[in-house]
């Protein structure tokens, strides 16, 4: 698994029967404490999130179909949740009660 | 699953059921805003995808397998649809209709 | 698999069955001799490792499931082991036993 | 899938069944155009490829496993044919019959 | 597949049972002919294979999993074999009878 940031949606008619009606999100690898780093990836939101939202995503396939009980589906990353907080060893680095999304660099 | 943009095609003599004529194409993987990686991978097309397209794909064997129902597939990266428009914080960054083909950087 | 350190840890309030009461870990990858690079993953706890800890992971879905005994978990790295030493061609480089978690550098 | 250039070969008295009588080729990885990376795998060959082929490539076992009608075999990369040509939007960059093995750079 | 060479051994008491009794290898990724690269993998040992010894690894979990008849198992990197010979298009660049283990670079 991996921390990232949701970045934006992307639009595509794509007919696959496990994609229909799923919000694509674009998601940007975070390190631990919040920095962007140069990936990014295309996720099937499973979180109800948002631009700006902190998330924990899965990037293997079948786990991912799993979450969608399609042994078949063409997925392999998923938004699992938005993160409540992150802690290291100097603390907590990131509190999602704490962060405003406009305001974030 | 990743954005991409089809570079071209490429043509091999495999005796792969699977791969019975089916276009090869070569895709470019794109950062979110349109600007060209350097990572290039062979992907079958599910999308009647040209030259220039900007695509969504999928990496992951098994969930390429379960689209051309071949549970023993030789096959990994799909280009699942041609993108309709991308959204990034700041707004629409690319939207299918507006963009020439022939006339892209 | 592969040697990391354990930095902190991740909580977000994932409904995945799998990853229920599990402790997700943010954790370092290592090169042999102890120098942290720059790449860290979000695994589940295997092995009540703390911060700190150098331990060793898998980094595979249907191996990380099969311990869970899950075939459709959502998981795809797992702290296996805190690691007791590692030894090089040049000698011991890492021992549990004379390594302070506190005076780490 | 990826294109690829057949480097030479690895001897290994490997004792798995699947690898028993198969020639392992080392493939450099290319770019569409031609040029080569830093990257090299060790495959089996499907299509009796020779040194400095160019050769379309599997990499992921699931599918490798397929071809040679083995589910557990011990297979990831697989050269699955040599290149006919290859063409991008400026025209053939790559043209199996007008390229010589000797000669190439 | 990829080339490698065996770096030292890691020690960790792991509650896994493909792992009782298994030797983890420290593995170092090689060029073909020879230069070592900075990525390391810990892999379970399948050819008793000793520090310095230039081996065939297969990274790929299921693949794995075959070779020791445990589909569940926490596995996914092996060392296949130790290498006897490479052989480049300018000839054999690594030959076992005529190395030493201890002279190299």
């Amino acid at each position: 698994m991996f921390l990232g940031e949701v970045l934006g949606t992307v639009v595509s008619p794509v007919q696959i029967p496990i994609l229909n009606g799923q919000k694509l999100l674009i998601v940007r690898t975070l390190t631990p404490d919040g920095r962007r780093t140069g990936k990014t990836r295309i996720a099937i939101d499973k979180a109800q999130a948002g631009v700006g939202d902190r998330v924990l995503c899965l990037d293997e396939g079948s786990g991912a179909r799993g979450i969608f009980k399609d042994p078949e589906g063409a997925v392999k990353t998923v938004v699992l949740g938005v993160v409540d907080y992150v802690e290291l060893e100097r603390g907590r680095v990131y509190d999602h009660r704490t962060t405003k999304r406009e305001g974030q660099a």
